[in-house]
């Protein structure tokens, strides 16, 4: 029996949900590499669907996460506002430190009282 | 507008739900009360309801979690299993400190990008 700790994380303001692991992870392909297309594909997303995300993210952000250039065929060249940057390099930051800390806590309390009960 | 860190947390075993908030709350009250009757009633949950939780509970980790004592019209008086009780204690333990940690990258990270976003 292989058990494991699962999390879920996210930010709301005035209980509406605000930001969290799903708009992070687009937004931070986006920002990888520079292509809304690009970054919908590498999650099996349709173009369509991922932009529709990024406006659902916007709207719940109430400002811009991307700066999009109109481009040519190839669907132009996307980055990401300062303010949308910002918060996802914020937010990647705090979720990388927040597992590795919750894998900490996980094997000093969980770990050990799972197998003494074994 | 107030933004707030929301977070959950549980175990899975090969995929199932093990354990999680839940049922470590509605253990605990038992284990400070010893009664089944009041620990539901605090939680404003009916007797009946509080059973099949405890029998959830139970289905789920594969083990008896309640040293029921049958008692007179009161209902009798109940303890956790050993293996219950330590696994409890953990969890409540685990669940304080990654909290604690979690507002502590909180307050490093997001506060801060949150801000500078305003």
């Amino acid at each position: 029996m292989e058990i494991k700790l699962k999390t879920k994380v996210w930010l709301e303001a005035d209980g509406e949900k605000l930001f969290g692991d799903g708009p992070c992870d687009i937004l931070s392909r986006i920002e990888r590499t520079g292509s809304l297309r690009q970054s919908a594909a590498e999650i099996n997303m349709s173009y369509s669907q991922a932009w529709k995300l990024v406006q659902m993210i916007e709207d719940n952000l109430g400002y811009p996460v991307l700066d999009k250039q109109a481009g040519g065929a190839g669907g132009g060249h996307s980055t990401l506002t300062p303010r949308a940057a910002t918060l996802t390099r914020a937010y990647s930051q705090f979720r990388r430190e927040a597992d590795h800390q919750l894998d900490l806590l996980y094997k000093k309390h969980l770990a050990p009282a799972l197998k003494s009960g074994q």
